[in-house]
């Protein structure tokens, strides 16, 4: 650690161990291997790579894997197999595949009770309200969508949420710029972040909003605002930067990191430069991992859930 | 009518009138007013058009109607209320409000019970897979995305479909192009026109596909391929062109128009030159009227659906 560069990289692996560690020891427990069913429907390079890693994580932790190669005219139709199928406990697809609505109709088919990823209308809806249970008697826990949680806690393990503070207010005070909106990451990112009492800053293409947890509003949830400001005007305070830009060649400006910010980064490719460390103090390149072990944690869930059932 | 301009204007309310008469006679034996509640949180003067023809055209025929103008941050909550208000029978949203998915995030916040639009994934995926009731006894109809039923109407009244066919098989022969592909309307008429036996071309920006009625697949439902070709191509051998493009400076090319064709226009804007009716020989230039009326018809198959409730 030299003084011109005193910020240090965290690995994904690094922050996964401990959920790996649980995950294992939760199979073991559980005396059989849920099986989870991939589906590859692209031929997006970092998909195959994703899907190789998750086979691998969840066959080296006792579960079973099988990742099914399909058309994407033929998806819908496996997915509903996979359904009906008892053998399987969990179903993810690898996304893209049309791109856009078509992909989030194809999300919705997949069936609650097998949705690992957490994308099911009925679980976003849950979570954007802080409603954590299916049922009433909260013997089913409702599931939270895997990159958003994997984002939650690395933020956790480097120490971004106050643990002298009550649940729910352990961002208080916290300002976090997110750059990514969609539907399957970034909002919910946002609106779990201000639920725990930060400032989030979602920024996409069309502009920027606030994301803060709303006051005497009926249901808990997080308030939205549309606010006329700029990324080097959210991002001067921000404590936190995430990234998860979809191109190879944007960079989210060195100049507006914060000297001590942890910066964080969720897309498959470099959303910052290498000399980000210059001003961040703590840097995660990469989060996949920890996505991987949220996926096999949340699949754990589902397969609970089906015993906890009234 | 002269030689050189052969082609008929056939105007929506012409169309509607049958179902108009339907629905009013339907209200009437039903002997209470069912309650339709809209809301608003665009200022897009199109949906407030659209808005006032719901509401005037739904209170002449019995129906009550409200028109709820919120702030779009506060549109979620509003939709949750109506939707546990027993008062409330029906509800509809005027999109776009946030646009692309956080929309589709929102329509689906809409009860399946309460859904006049037809848009719920339920009523979506059972409309991909001619599933035509909600339960096995078949006494719950599943409802059909307005906009795609008032165009099969359409097409319908204007002898597109041959009556002397079997059901299913009423479009066999038929070759349709669709310009447009949102997953409220493009798509699913695409399907819908592909199970009624029709050859159906899809077309946005990002290419174009066929739609076919699959053969020999477990479910019933249509077949999907990307296929190599212009509009011109596929346009000039199609029996029916419907478009569908949200520009004011879109035009279908005239020349690309088969002499005889029939051409509907389903945007709020004019997406067929003026002198369409060269080569036409019907044309709709607004379909806005036959789709109030499909809407006020969902809202009394979802009221018949409560009462029918096992």
């Amino acid at each position: 650690m030299s003084s011109s560069n005193p910020g240090r990289t965290i690995l994904a692996s690094t922050i996964a161990k401990k959920y790996v560690q649980e995950v294992q020891d939760d199979v073991s427990k559980l005396g059989r291997s849920p099986k989870l069913v991939g589906f590859l429907a692209n031929t997006d390079p970092a998909a195959q790579m994703y899907a190789d890693w998750t086979g691998k994580t969840a066959e080296s932790l006792g579960f079973t894997y099988e990742l099914r190669v399909v058309n994407k005219e033929e998806l819908e139709e496996a997915i509903i197999n996979a359904n009906e199928d008892d053998k399987v406990d969990g179903i993810m697809v690898y996304f893209p595949v049309f791109g856009d609505r078509q992909d989030q109709y194809l999300q919705q088919v997949v069936s609650l009770e097998k949705d690992v990823e957490g994308l099911n209308h009925k679980y976003i809806q849950n979570m954007y309200h802080n409603v954590r249970f299916l049922d009433s008697e909260e013997h089913q826990k409702s599931i939270l969508p895997c990159t958003p949680l994997a984002i939650v806690k690395i933020l956790e393990y480097l120490g971004v949420y106050n643990t002298l503070l009550a649940y729910g207010n352990r961002l208080y005070g916290k300002q976090i710029v997110v750059v990514n909106r969609s539907e399957i990451v970034g909002r919910p990112l946002a609106a779990l972040l201000a639920n725990d009492g930060a400032t989030v800053y979602s920024v996409d293409i069309t502009g920027i909003q606030k994301f803060t947890r709303g006051e005497g509003l009926k249901l808990s949830r997080h308030k939205v605002e549309d606010v006329d400001l700029t990324l080097e005007q959210v991002s001067q305070n921000a404590d936190v930067i995430v990234t998860g830009v979809p191109s190879a060649t944007y960079k989210f400006p060195n100049e507006f990191v914060k000297d001590g910010a942890v910066v964080v980064n969720f897309s498959s490719e470099k959303n910052f430069n290498a000399n980000v460390k210059e001003k961040a103090s703590l840097y995660v390149p990469m989060i996949g991992k920890v996505t991987i072990a949220m996926l096999l944690r949340n699949l754990l869930r589902l397969v609970n859930n089906k015993t906890s059932e009234v």
